[in-house]
């Protein structure tokens, strides 16, 4: 498809935004990640399997930790939907992750704000998928 | 505290919203969750554990296996913290969850926005919080 009904140009940029979030993580870019996001009080972000980290000094150092530990996990998205509210959007991503020679899938609500030049993330929220039976 | 800095007229009426979409689970009042929602094909949902439903159709079809099954669990909500922007506003929270003499926890992202009338969640995202060493 070279187009959909839900995409115009706003969500184009919150798909790059995404996308963005997603190669600072496989890259291990510190500097882009910490780009990413807006870094307030407000900012959520739960890592999978894990309790939520609020506030931008948590998230900060949550990232640092992850991103020079070594060993990042391949990633590819798939099922990526975008909402648009105004400045404001979610995005829901499954993300499937290849480290080790082991993958898992965790399902991610990723919320952007706009700050008049561009998309920045204020919430991260990965879930877990389990193998359950459906 | 009887007051917050973040909490004022509008937050409170997000955090009722939340508590009433609690109860309706809780108390297993399928009309009351059906009420909860924004009922398009923008609505998200993800139960603990599993991958997203997509529209209102996939969502409400869970709710009602999910409600009329018996057995609901006890949940306690704890850890709230409400963001608004305008017409849109998200809360996490975290939900301590006793059923059959076990528990468990899952960290919830609910995005609500208000109709004019009331705040209606579009957006229920659960990520099980795993036993990890911290």
């Amino acid at each position: 498809m070279t187009s959909e009904s839900t995409t115009d140009l706003g969500d184009f940029a919150v798909r790059d935004a995404n996308a963005r979030f997603y190669r600072a993580l496989e890259e291990a870019d510190l500097t882009a990640m910490f780009g990413m996001w807006v870094q307030t009080e407000d900012a959520v972000c739960a890592h999978p399997g894990r309790a939520p980290l609020t506030g931008w000094a948590q998230i900060s150092a949550s990232w640092e930790a992850i991103l020079t530990s070594g060993g990042n996990p391949q990633i590819i998205t798939s099922e990526e939907t975008v909402t648009r509210r105004g400045a404001v959007a979610w995005v829901t991503v499954t993300e499937n992750m290849i480290a080790d020679g082991q993958t898992g899938a965790a399902a991610a609500l990723n919320i952007f704000e706009h700050d008049g030049e561009r998309w920045r993330i204020v919430v991260h929220h990965a879930a877990p998928v389990l193998a359950v039976a459906s």
